[in-house]
């Protein structure tokens, strides 16, 4: 299927009722293989349950990856008014031209595990407005947003690596964070690319303003987006969705990617159940983070650079996942005794 | 240079003073080169630091894995006449045939990720004796099996991954792992391939009793090897010396394969510098064995097969470093601002 339209953000929740849940026949069928196969049941650890997920999500017993789609989102924010990155606005399309001329982190990972990277950049000339004085963003502009990252997913793909880049987004995200399960601004805030205490005291600062600004929007998770997010989170979200809706499972990538995603899940828990986390990032605000989302990272390597850069490293842990899952011989093909 | 040629499993230790060091220049360069690329400083966190760790074992700031060389050496144990493994002895010989015909998880995970898998059997019809009764190999035995294991190693590779199988082999990597760091036994004994309860405690049992056989020796790690050790742990420890004097960095797997070289820095810590331990198993006397050899495992993912597959596993991951290390623009080259 593909995603249906949604003619508001209000329409997204009431989305986990319709969109497709996992197979658990299949992946009772890719259980029971794993069983059979030459080793002490189990002793593959977490590459048995992530050949399981994939079972679950595409709907066989044995998945593979033939196609892997790689998608990094861009924009600018208007919160840097505030001062919240030690780095200038521009950095955001510089690169994204390293992007597109293969320099940058993410285009090596996406090379050496085999994914195709496609990056949009998202209206960065046109930055959101800074959340402290207004809405980041008009529902059309968010709606925009979602959509454009939900037509960007192919309905080929096996599994999608989600990214983002965008100067200032690290704040974006703690706001997101911080509306959307509470606690403690600062246990939100990292430095980011490299903020030293005086540029987190002026990210918590700004945050605190803006969930005060917003105040009577804060229950509700898709008006969050809205208010305080960026096109890149909207963009996320709606890349999220439209591989759910064509049971392609998902590899969220660290706290800012995570941050976008978990505002469905605060809409509504089970939009993220086809959803993996390649990594725990040291941004600080991330290991809360998938707490409050109960999301186990597939790998814990103390990155902190976005770009899907997480979510790509950890697509090579699934391919060999299924590689075993795949190639492995039976006890019986094998000829080998049992305990 | 080849590893020296050894007379005794005594001269051993002694190769400490003599084999190749870390290229300090050429780690200091690479680093250099990591904070010049197209990111936050750190910002690929444990990536940045494998990089470095093969630019000072390889001795150039931009190392490159052309050729990964995976042996997994495979043993038989007289200390399966103490009923500590479920699994029948023929079953080493089985998987043996399986490995051949590329059916076990190592095949698959050596494919994924590129590495050539060569499986050494070590008379597998001549099991080592029953360390409860005496030494498991006379010093011929095991010396024998070390240059087994150095001969293997071929000189042109860029990296080693080292794996193991042999029905009873936990036990024997829990003894080995006692002799050397002490502490209580059944702190360093767990289920293996699937032992309960019981056999978890015959299994203890049986390894207390040898220690008290042995004695004598258990201040020597080189006797040690000899004595409650078998032919797959000496061929590890030699291919472990004969990587070194190749300047070539060796992945570790599990428990097992990393209490067989454990017993080098037993001898002597600094043999075990240019090795790195794949990942942490869920053997739970893996992790108290790291931390007396002070070496932080790669991966984390609850696995326990053996085989070598945590090792070909975290090669994924040093090939992504290196491909980031390598192939990342700088920011001079990229036009990218700095912070």
């Amino acid at each position: 299927m593909s995603l249906p339209p949604i003619a508001a953000l209000a329409d997204i929740p009431a989305l986990a009722d319709t969109l497709p849940v996992e197979d658990r026949a299949a992946a009772d069928a890719a259980r029971a293989r794993q069983n059979s196969l030459t080793k002490p049941p189990g002793s593959l650890g977490r590459l048995e349950q992530l050949a399981e997920f994939m079972a679950a999500w595409r709907g066989t017993a044995r998945p593979e990856i033939w196609r892997a789609q790689a998608l990094v989102f861009a924009g600018n924010h208007g919160i840097c008014a505030q001062g919240v990155n030690p780095y200038p606005q521009e950095v955001t399309a510089q690169m994204v031209a390293n992007f597109e001329r293969g320099g940058a982190a993410i285009n090596q990972l996406c090379a050496v595990n085999g994914a195709d990277l496609t990056v949009i950049a998202l209206e960065l000339g046109r930055p959101t407005a800074d959340f402290t004085e207004g809405p980041a963003m008009s529902e059309t502009d968010c709606l925009d947003a979602f959509w454009q990252g939900a037509s960007a997913v192919d309905d080929g793909a096996d599994v999608l690596i989600l990214g983002e880049m965008g100067i200032g987004n690290s704040t974006v995200a703690a706001a997101l964070a911080s509306a959307c399960f509470g606690g403690p601004v600062a246990e939100w805030v990292g430095p980011g690319t490299g903020s030293d205490k005086a540029g987190i005291n002026r990210k918590v600062d700004a945050i605190e303003r803006g969930l005060k600004r917003h105040d009577a929007i804060l229950g509700n998770p898709m008006a969050v987006l809205a208010a305080l997010g960026g096109r890149e989170q909207a963009a996320i979200c709606g890349a999220v969705l439209a591989a759910r809706a064509a049971r392609i499972p998902v590899i969220l990538d660290g706290f800012i990617c995570t941050a976008a995603a978990a505002v469905l899940y605060a809409a509504d828990k089970r939009l993220l159940d086809h959803c993996l986390v390649g990594h725990v990032s040291a941004e600080p605000g991330h290991r809360k983070l998938l707490a409050a989302i109960h999301k186990r990272p597939v790998l814990e390597f103390d990155m902190r650079l976005g770009e899907g850069s997480g979510a790509a490293l950890a697509l090579g842990i699934l391919r060999a996942a299924l590689a075993c899952h795949n190639g492995m011989a039976t006890f019986g093909e094998a000829g080998v005794s049992g305990a």
